[in-house]
């Protein structure tokens, strides 16, 4: 099949889909693939690379090569805001993968794609089952914003991280909290203690406490607690039980250098655990990183994309797309994860028009097909 | 005796020359500290926290309390730039202490202390013998650099540092290659290798082979090799062995996500250790840390005090006052150093009027005292 990749045009968007270490493997299995000039320099990809790699790298209008696209990957949905439609350059029937977002993009985009009879898989959909492991980039993305959450912080911090033992004598190491133990938190967990760092972590999720533990942090057990849903995320809590969390976080906050939040519920702002009060209880030089700052942030005083220092000298990242931060190894999770989904896809007989729509990969990743919007929670955002 | 701690008014200085940990322990001994307002703010110590351990917080014109005060110690030299006298508000035959660089600073610093008949000791001066370890502030500061140097690098690399084993595939780890592998090399190696990179150092020393493995990197075995001096620093190469240490590092830089460069040599302008063809020869996304930057640069592009991204994308750092970085921790530990070597002065009776002159930390670091220069090499640049 032919496969196009653009250059993204995101704000803040330096990742690419496809890496030439894949575009390889693609031409290998008798794919074409079409990289758009300059696709991949921000992640440090040159179009010689992706020539070397056997793709054609293609300049101009996107109604010259998007056409001849059987499917189109990127990291984001191509020109959102375009003023022409989104996708507009893809022939119907044709194929759209990205991280569409379906619980946050702008519905007339997904609209768009209906009425112009594309079909859209949505990467940030792939279902935390074993066998969808390799595809699920929303783990590989947590990976990355976990660690450079970790050397943010670091670096932030006007104090060491490690304990240091001198003939000047000793300097204590620094004071750790990580809220949220998902993904991105095991990986803040284990970069900021290899750092040297004092880690403490929470969670309202009892099981995660062995992995947290293991890693070389303590758990700190709160009575609020909550189950997980199926995909693995903490379910959110009732008031009065936010309340009860928010409450004990009081003092491990005031007692930390640095605070990592990473507390996410798909589909809804995330939740407050950082307060102003608490804020203002930190000491001078403390910082907090709050990775939630796409979805409005953990932090009461986060401002998503900007740095805030508080009159009492607390500085608050709330960085947004973190892991465009660290393009080249993001794109090569990306791509990999992409290259798992598309084989899938083949598979499950896409090349042949003969896709089987009850693999539960293919169901639960696939948001518009065949003049029909098919996922779930996007068909309720429409009609709502 | 009356201890006077002046505001730090250097360019990007953000250290305190006595913190309230050591001001309550001088106190406890006798002593009267004077501290300048908003002295410790920018190392995150307040007035009343100095108040609490016992000093008296003074403010307005120096000439106020400099002149009761017996002994004024500094992180600076104090007003060097000012209209009247540096150290004019001092009483004759009062003590300076401070880092007064007497092979740096300009000379008519120093032909002031002496004409108005001052005692000044030089805290970089501390000879490196076991018993003045605990004074030993370039030690310090250069543990300071070493670690701020090894989180700028990973901060600014859009890589990950460690190995991810992952479900979608390897990341294989950072390459960071320290040059020099003293104090601040050595603090450099430990803080990447924690970070999970791979580590290989360079130093013309072969003595220092073995604490560079035992920190976890391989030692760069290069044909060239100086002797240390007296005091642990290497020597300066002839001019064709500096040559050939150029040509054997070319490979090494090229490879390596992060080079870290801290070649000094007292006195002199730093040795050029990455030439310009290097930096070419080295990959988008690369970074170079030169912490010699305040004797002009390692690397022939660094240019002191900004950050470069040159055209290939090779972002270098050359921070100036890099121990300012971590304030709150550089202070501490200078703060240690220098009540460790009042101790010592007050033991060879300087409060006494009895200084014992012969005592070679007393020496080696006093560098004016009773209207005459007594520094060797300050008082050759003097004649010179």
């Amino acid at each position: 099949m032919i496969i196009a990749v653009p250059r993204e045009r995101g704000a803040r968007e330096r990742r690419v889909a496809l890496i030439p270490e894949t575009v390889a493997k693609l031409v290998k299995a008798d794919h074409a693939v079409l990289v758009e000039e300059g696709a991949g320099i921000a992640s440090g990809f040159s179009d010689q690379q992706y020539r070397d790699a056997g793709a054609t790298v293609v300049a101009g209008s996107k109604s010259d090569w998007m056409r001849d696209a059987d499917i189109a990957v990127s990291v984001q949905v191509i020109d959102p805001s375009a003023q022409d439609l989104p996708y507009a350059h893809l022939r119907a029937g044709a194929v759209a993968i990205g991280m569409l977002g379906p619980l946050s993009t702008d519905v007339e985009v997904f609209k768009a794609l209906r009425d112009r009879n594309l079909t859209a898989f949505s990467m940030d959909a792939i279902p935390r089952i074993s066998r969808a492991q390799s595809m699920d980039v929303l783990s590989s993305m947590s990976t990355v914003a976990g660690y450079r959450a970790a050397l943010i912080g670091a670096e932030r911090l006007p104090r060491f991280f490690p304990l240091l033992m001198t003939a000047a004598g000793t300097i204590t190491p620094a004071k750790v909290l990580i809220l949220g133990a998902g993904v991105a938190g095991l990986q803040a967990i284990a970069t900021t203690h290899r750092l040297g760092a004092v880690v403490q972590a929470f969670d309202t999720r009892p099981v995660v406490r062995e992995q947290v533990e293991s890693l070389g942090a303590s758990f700190l057990a709160l009575e609020v607690q909550s189950q997980q849903t199926q995909d693995g995320y903490a379910q959110a809590l009732a008031e009065d039980a936010h309340q009860a969390e928010v409450n004990l976080l009081s003092k491990p906050v005031a007692e930390a250098d640095v605070v990592i939040t990473t507390a996410l519920i798909p589909g809804r702002p995330a939740p407050i655990l950082v307060t102003e009060e608490m804020v203002k209880s930190m000491r001078p030089g403390a910082v907090i990183v709050d990775l939630a700052a796409e979805a409005g942030g953990n932090c009461a005083l986060s401002r998503p994309g900007e740095t805030v220092v508080t009159d009492n000298g607390v500085t608050i990242e709330a960085p947004l797309n973190i892991a465009s931060q660290l393009a080249p190894h993001a794109s090569q999770l990306y791509s990999r994860n992409v290259y798992n989904f598309l084989t899938h896809l083949f598979a499950m007989g896409l090349a042949d028009k003969a896709l089987n729509l009850d693999d539960e990969i293919v169901a639960r990743t696939m948001i518009v097909h065949d003049g029909t919007i098919t996922h779930e929670a996007l068909k309720n955002r429409i009609n709502a």
